[in-house]
């Protein structure tokens, strides 16, 4: 079965069209979100749990479903890294399961009092936390962004339509099987997570248009995807454009530390938005760290340098271009330049920078405070590798993305940034003069 | 000299068109952004009082340019309204002054610590609040949001942007004057604060899809404008729409309690957004409530009931049609429904409510939590008038603007409002595993 017909609107009456289809499931999310957001904690908890015992049952269906997947998606040609990513097995089944597993046991958010004030004229002030609503996940071809977000938006009392990828749909079918089994068995409504059931880029638009009915937009994936959300959206959208992180070896680093940090940050994951994808060096310790760098990455990284760093560092080090100061290679490649001094560090990440992450390495305790404090990404680290920019390292738990843009979240996103508060004021009959 | 003389494009050289005079203006105030947010909250602060002090200094040119405004207005032929809303005297100029100077003695905002946590590994993790960057603010004739949209953002480390009715043009450029004179003394960029110098709707068009400039947008006025802000927005935009306020009155309330609350909230000033519009009455108290309601209320305010309120109020209820239940009247109107209970309050202010501001009177503490525990509106009250839905009223100092929707801010917004949080993480040479 090629990808096309395995779109549900082929198979459709034609008097259906898209956008009543959209609109159908976005009013039934919007039913199913007010039943979530008054379900008492130990429901919804229920619910998780349940999810995460129904997604083990249903393992063979899972894998059963994810091979096909995997069969027309390597029909199709795609890449090895996308079947990589599509590719579920025993293993990462159980992940999924103990994730949402996870989720059920973090602490509960609802309800929570962030504020509380009493003013002069006796009115009792508190900010609440609630639900956002119904929120929308648009993601590419990974299965456990269908089963992350479904229990993190449940977690924060929300709704959610999950658009996965076309590669994907039939796991996600079977995952979502699971969630709406767990769901039932708690006695909520399956409503409460819905996959858009065709994968056409135009159901996208439909989809983000729909503010009546949509509080939040989170668009996961590439870049082509997130900008395709940005223009068509009238809901609000939270957007990880992307991650060109830096670190910066300051004059008064550990150049041992120095090397341990960007091996790890560059190495030990590279495909990933937290890696490194620009090492600044300052000037007065370049001539001791370049040479240094280049016996330890090369050639397992390529090292792409400006003129002082290939100076220092000799064959080995490729010629940038100013291109490489704008690339998130997510690969072994790394670009390399000597700045003069933490000033020049600062308005080179300003000037190319992603508002992603990133890190100085210093033993100077003002460069570090002055770093963090002048640097205006949503993570910014002393001496710590930048593959800690992540929900679970920072003490969220599970997260639902990273947001490069600073209105409502900036940063790793977990489930309290699925909520919101709303003001509750109680009084013995106050009027204003 | 007309309106549309005054609109400055029209006095500008042809070749400088409108795209680039306003990407101009918001590339001087990303630059802006970046000195102020990285100013001692000190030279904030005398910034602050510097520009309150020039609001007074300054008060004979801005009386003299508001009286162009208004006489130019009144030719145009406005509303009564509209000119009270645009007239400035004395009086009103040393409220300008008063409030900034208020902003100014507010706490300081920016690099307060919002959680701290050390993780297993030994990485410290804070969240530090920061200021947005640039922000748009759209508004109608008043021009008190003039000062107060700049000393809010100015406070809370941001630039911003203002784009002013036509009708306050002159009395817009004479505060503006009057706050780049304060950023002057201060020694800040003026560009911190500036006016966009055409009033023409396609600049407000232009303005709003800056969105590599432009971190939020904060649209203020008539549901028109709004609506107009959103559908050409690329940059996040906080909504206000409208408040159609509920105070529902249950069968367990203190009569007296009740009248004085719905009397407040309706009369004490029905030209703004957290008046009430609606009351809605539990069946058991109505035969009580309503005639006493009659009595009280009219006939300076027109209530308009639904059979049974008619029944029980007599000749002096008109009878309201399903509109009436939709509308924010802004004036001594008053729509009145009996209901079945509690739930049945809920569900009514649920289809047709605006997520403002809504009240229960009632002396069941079980009733009042759960009216405010399910109510999903912005601000929920137990026995108090909905005219308390302001920022200042509810402890958060000046507001700049009442959000009804979910997403950055929820409800009345200060200078808080204004700013997001990073995560700032201090580590000694940790790297993942």
């Amino acid at each position: 079965m090629s990808l096309d017909e395995r779109n549900v609107l082929s198979v459709l009456p034609r008097e259906i069209d898209r956008a009543q289809l959209i609109r159908g499931v976005a009013e039934a999310a919007r039913s199913a979100a007010r039943v979530i957001a008054k379900a008492p904690a130990q429901q919804r908890t229920h619910a998780l749990v349940a999810i995460a015992e129904a997604i083990g049952r249903h393992g063979p269906a899972i894998l059963a479903a994810n091979a096909r997947d995997v069969a027309a998606a390597r029909e199709a040609g795609v890449t090895p890294a996308l079947l990589d990513r599509l590719r579920l097995d025993d293993q990462r089944v159980a992940g999924l399961a103990r994730a949402v597993a996870d989720i059920a046991a973090a602490p509960e958010i609802l309800g929570r009092v962030e504020r509380v004030e009493t003013r002069p004229n006796g009115l009792e002030i508190q900010r609440v936390r609630i639900p956002l609503g119904v929120i929308a996940m648009i993601y590419e071809a990974r299965p456990n962004v269908t089963t992350d977000a479904a229990a993190l938006c449940l977690k924060a009392g929300n709704a959610c339509i999950l658009r996965g990828g076309r590669e994907a749909l039939d796991s996600n079918r079977a995952l979502l099987a699971a969630v709406q089994d767990g769901l039932t068995s708690a006695g909520l409504p399956v409503e409460a997570v819905q996959l858009v059931p065709t994968t056409d880029r135009e159901a996208i638009a439909e989809l983000v248009r729909l503010e009546d009915l949509i509080d939040l937009c989170i668009p996961r994936g590439g870049e082509g995807l997130i900008r395709y959300v940005a223009e068509h959206a009238r809901v609000p959208v939270i957007k990880h454009y992307k991650g060109v992180c830096h670190i910066f070896v300051h004059a008064a680093a550990d150049v041992d530390l120095a090397l341990a940090i960007i091996e790890n940050a560059k190495v030990q994951r590279p495909g990933v938005c937290n890696a490194v994808e620009t090492v600044l060096i300052d000037r007065p310790i370049a001539a001791q760290l370049v040479p240094r760098l280049v016996a330890r990455l090369t050639p397992a990284v390529e090292l792409r340098g400006d003129d002082e760093v290939r100076r220092l560092g000799g064959a080995a080090v490729r010629a940038a271009t100013e291109d490489d100061w704008y690339a998130e290679y997510l690969d072994l490649i790394l670009a390399v330049r000597v700045v003069d001094g933490l000033p020049a560090a600062i308005a080179h990440i300003e000037r190319y920078g992603s508002s992603h992450t990133e890190s100085i390495v210093t033993a100077d305790r003002d460069a570090g405070e002055r770093f963090v404090r002048e640097v205006d990404s949503s993570t910014v680290m002393i001496n710590a590798s930048t593959r800690f920019a992540d929900g679970g390292e920072l003490g969220l738990g599970a997260e639902i993305g990273i947001s490069t843009t600073r209105l409502h979240a900036y940063g790793p996103m977990g489930a309290e940034g699925l909520t919101t508060t709303k003001f509750v004021v109680r009084g013995t009959g106050q009027i204003r003069s």
